[in-house]
């Protein structure tokens, strides 16, 4: 069996196949032509440099496609580097599916269909419910599919819909804990607010902002989508049904600084945006920590704003304590 | 002829008709019930003070109708103020239409009517042109009638109107002046841009912020109105036409802070936000002046970021000039 | 039984006992002396006006004391308020108790102090144990019987150990759902993170911020407390259990702007401070809707930066849907 | 003909005349000396690389010299780059004047200047006109060769006076379209508002700021030659036409985080400040959009605040609406 | 010897002498005329009612006048207050210089003088010496006469002097203790920094903002002098010396945001800023301290960023220590 | 004797002895092995370059470590540079005392430490007295060797001494100005606010924050100190004495976003605050004037929020004003 990119040691020859995340064709300052490459696969991504590259290689080996590396594995300002010796697509026989490459939400998209359904179920208000399939339905595979950023916190392929349950998780212990929330609203929200995502972004694999995207955001976005649904539906919207429900959605960043052109002035989109910020903050600490040793500290976060964040040495997780 | 509110004098006895804007009930911290009022008419808004209130009075007298008063002008803390003496609805064969003692824009419906039908040949661009007059025509009478704000600049019956053609004639003079806009694109924005006031204020007489207004607001409210169009219109939504069209409109508060969820990020979107600035700045200074004597400084401006203005004492106007 | 201060209406004689929670002595600007009062009971708070105030009054009524009052209710700038005909010192035989005349947290203390109990169980670091059983035991009754703030959210007696087993509560739900995280170390810094203030407050009737509240602050005063029970119990200042908890204690603000002298750079820092801002605002938007009628805004809240909130109309709450 | 640095192809060997910007002698890592080098003619500014300098070289080639190159078009980075092969001054009979390659503004210095004859003509108040004519005057060859700014918008030889024409074209739309301007003042105020970067700025070739400019700053610079204008002119400092002029022109940054020692407390200021933000906005995205290809985004502006823009793919200019 | 105002006791019957810094005349809700006072002498400022105002009195009381009155002390809001029975003019025989009311620095004009003359002889660079000297002379009374604002820190006759002399001895301490420092310039700047509030206030009495100082500002206007001076004195502007100059004048406020235009980029500036910042907190703090009694917070000062100050009740001052 | 690393001149061939500050092994973009050294004497830090680093240097060769080095001197990026021909660690015989290379206070230790005693006894308050003694007995020894930063301001050995110093003297120059300053606060709290830094950092010699430092600050550190301190004294921590105390050296950094966590609210504390800009102030221009040829501009300063600093030609220091 192979090993994965993140098993080679430093010095090791590495041989093995990848997928070539992006790939820029450039100078050194004496003028010779080399490729810096972005290199992944589920265990990890990491930068090589083909010098001397040849006309026939630039051409061919473009980002998004499985290639065939010879390697060796080296460090470059304290970060792990392949100076590759040579670089190939990979042909009829070998793997070819990019997908196969990309890291993935740690469940299954089957079952999170399925969570996904039973959930729905609990949204007890028709409009809300009707409206929740719809657009759900109408975006189905690429909302299993989507990773929840481009990159940061659950930029992985399916990472949408784990964010999504993530949070709808969360909103089911508040609703347990609080006796004033409804949870209809605050599940239909839930499901939704990230569903502009699916436009924003270009999909699970090299993710890019789409122009709609930058030109438009995943906020209005999905808001637009609940407009046509209710349309579609027959649904007014001018009813508070249909107002709490985008407000809950558009106020989902909290700020209007981060993107949200209301603030909450509804309980339950206050609470969608906390858990959202829980949420968020979870994986941006294990991002981070990640790439951090016991009783260090991690470099500076630009998603926990510039922070380093601390790894204790002699610390235990909570399997212990259950 | 009928004396206007503002023509009466300190300590002249009024005796006119009036629109009621608002009225509280309230006590004197001694426990005695009085109404205090806000009276209107085109000259000018002005507070009046009902002293010992009767119950038929009370239960009579609302906000939104046209009233009879029997007053004394007076000044309460340098502002001008009624002390109402006697106050009634008015009868058949008298005032009855609110819209009488409105302010309005210094321009007649029809003219704003003709002009933006002018202005809408000007837009070359078939899809924008589409949109531009489906939504226009879906709120004609409104977008005719309605303040562009419920107090500041604008806050005039025909406002959205005025400002919107104040801002059509700014950007002709930009595409006059500079050679790579895109005047089409300008002109169908510029139309469009601050339509959502129609859904989110009450409307022209005794002005508040709707439901809807409050809790999606008038950008994404017209943005909704723009998607609605272009799916009846059968234009496609991703192309980029609609794409350029919704990020201009949504983007012209010009910082996400203002309501923005978009930055401008292309230029007729950033034209459009600088104008809209410039034409409520001219207003804003304009209600500040009109309550200042020359040679001074007014009370500070909300509408300014709590700036006084200056009304200087021997300046002329640009009709020398010209 | 005696009628509650809020079930009295508009114009009623009132009758009754009452906590005065503040009181003071003015003039009317003609110059006459009169009492402007505070009083409440478990239903409600309300402002009192005894005109005409006695030298004996004035002398004898104090803040903090049960009295009798005859009264009228009125109301004054949309708010009730009394006018009190009569005021005096309640006697042997009639109520004296203060606390029985303040609003309490949902939960008996003795049910509180035995839930704690159960809590520090689940604390499985013995360091981290012996800190929280040794702090929480030198302030157990004040721990149970102290308001969480002198006014907003948890103002009510019993508040400070109600909106502590809140914020566990939501700990163990996070805790079940990351398997990432020190379950003991949360619930540790969970249980202290809010001690000091019972140091920064004055108590639960009449509360006020003690001196060494305003100088100091509860994060930096239950972090002391924290130094002095590690150096009683011989627990090393500079080891790692402590450094990480006095740290997950003294960040819980999130940001140095809001008082912590450092931001989370710990996860489970980030956890507690996530969920100290959740449950801060269910109680805020409870606050701010208990005042609101159904399909109107609130006044706006301080405690919510300043936003009014909405009341849906026709929204039914979490009972349902369980 | 020879071609310009822009018409080189990647790849093809370039020889020809250039001014020279910049030139900065480096070493290597591996402690080898080289000229790092910035070459402008009309049509591009380019980096250039001089590889193994001889002291020859570095003793004679200095910033604001005209030279003569051999060299080969490389990209470095994405951004074309010279890999300069001979460098030397030129001699008599070949170019030798800078500003022959130096970018200019669109217009003629001798059409500008009889505008701007034209338009001091309608400064009809007295004072201000013969403040205008004398400052002008003093620096009237470098108000016209000065660019308006060291990098970002207009900075080009003439794009003082280029800038300047435009806001005043601006402020003549405005004056027609509102009644209530005093149209003298805004044509004085914008006449001078930048004239203070004369002062400011090094010059219209490897332009720099000054020590004045760095320490005083144009705003200040400008409001001072006023002052010493009027007094030449025995002008009354303190009167109202004078310090309605110096504060139009003080307040033309709008805000004092940028620069401007007051707000504008004047409608004519507040309108010169829209003006030269509209006026910089345009500049400052034709500037990000001549760097970007139709349908993608422009790398981020720092004269836009970072954002980057983007340009439209289908979209045609304003020619075709007129 | 007539009592001081602040002599006065609760109840006691006024019957003295003061300066009236202001007179509104307004009406009560129910309609009667009355005139708020302030009334001043050098112990305190006081508000003062005189209730059934007659036309004489009105047309007669003016601010900036000595006043003879008949008055109660009374408490209004926790706050003094005088209940007027009877105000006139004075007369001939009578106390009718302003000055002699209004309170003063604690030194005497000669002495401030005398030390001024002192301190510029420490200059011993010509060119700040003659600028410091020309524009000095100038201003002289007013230099001497005015205060330091028109509230808050130094508001009182000769505390512009007087906060200048205290910023030049806190200078003297820092160039003995640092040996970087040119003393020369620190302290002529010192000595201007100020001044332009000799045009931007009123005067001593009844101070109020002039138009120049509103429109321009005291920071602005001293550069202005600065350059005037150094035109008729024949002192290059150009000169480093004089750049130098107006910067650390320029600068003195340290951030854009407080209006200075420029941030201090020299030492000297940068030390000049910090001083007057040390300054303008003592006085705040003394003014705050005043109207607080030991072991209590002071109401919030807008001076000190909406802080409450604490004065401790055990705490002794320096002579102690001496 | 030998010339210290200053001295050296370009291209010249070093020979010395010098403090390795720190090492970091890293490849080209080719793939060899260089270390990139700091290394340090009292006259300067430099950084050098050991092409084709050996095995043995690399695992023999550690920061803190004195080291003999044969080089050359040249220049990288306008930065001097050394480039390292070979290195070795000192043996017996030649220097091996760290402390030998790093700079120093202007000031012996013994005379500081004589210093703060004579200090310690113009402290009159018994508390204050007994609390600064006990901690600075405790950290007698670090207190004198510490720097009182990593970089930036003051970090030089015995810089928190010579700094705790400076900002003493700035004190008694206050308080001799001032009458109504408590000195005994001032000076226990001046010569305790930056106590912290000898836990917050590692120490002299290649200076790093320790993770007490990261986790809790200097701040609250030396807060838990004093609070150890009074309790081991059996002072009372609630005693006014105490509270004050703690506030003056919590609130020292004035302001919450730089990490106190109570603003000053006592006149000493806004005192010390003050003084402690003004000293870092000093140090930052020094630090950055030192970089700077006259008449010339500093690079942007970190430590100056960014601003640079210019450094006059024809000025001259306070030696000749004396």
């Amino acid at each position: 069996m192979t090993k994965t990119l993140k098993e080679y040691q430093l010095d090791e020859r590495v041989d093995t196949f990848a997928l070539l995340k992006s790939v820029e064709v450039r100078m050194t300052q004496q003028g010779k032509r080399y490729m810096a490459l972005q290199l992944a696969d589920r265990s990890m991504t990491i930068k090589g440099m083909k010098w001397d590259a040849t006309e026939a290689e630039v051409s061919e080996i473009k980002a998004g496609k499985v290639v065939h590396i010879q390697a060796v594995r080296q460090a470059y300002q304290d970060k792990p580097q392949l100076k590759v010796l040579s670089i190939r697509l990979t042909q009829v026989g070998e793997p070819q599916d990019p997908t196969d490459f990309v890291s993935a939400a740690p469940m299954q998209k089957q079952d999170m269909a399925e969570e996904v359904s039973a959930i729905i179920l609990q949204i007890t208000n028709a409009n809300w419910q009707r409206i929740v399939r719809y657009v759900l339905n109408k975006y189905h595979d690429a909302f299993l599919q989507f990773p929840a950023a481009k990159s940061n916190h659950h930029a992985f392929a399916g990472g949408l819909a784990y964010h999504t349950l993530s949070i709808v998780h969360l909103a089911q212990a508040v609703v347990k804990q609080y006796e004033q929330v409804n949870a209809s609203l605050l599940y239909a929200a839930a499901l939704l607010h990230d569903l502009g995502k699916v436009i924003e972004l270009s999909g699970p694999v090299a993710t890019q902002y789409t122009t709609a995207g930058s030109l438009i955001g995943h906020i209005v976005l999905v808001d637009e989508e609940i407009v046509l649904a209710a349309t579609e539906l027959k649904i007014d919207l001018q009813s508070e049904d249909m107002l709490v429900l985008r407000h809950t959605v558009l106020a989902h960043h909290g700020l209007m600084e981060y993107g949200s052109p209301v603030r909450p002035m509804i309980k339950e989109a206050n609470i969608l945006h906390q858990l959202d910020e829980l949420d968020a903050g979870m994986q941006s600490f294990d991002n981070a920590l990640e790439q951090t040793n016991p009783g260090e500290f991690s470099p500076r976060q630009w998603a926990l704003d510039n922070r380093s964040v601390y790894k204790p040495e002699n610390i235990s997780f909570n399997s212990e304590t259950d």
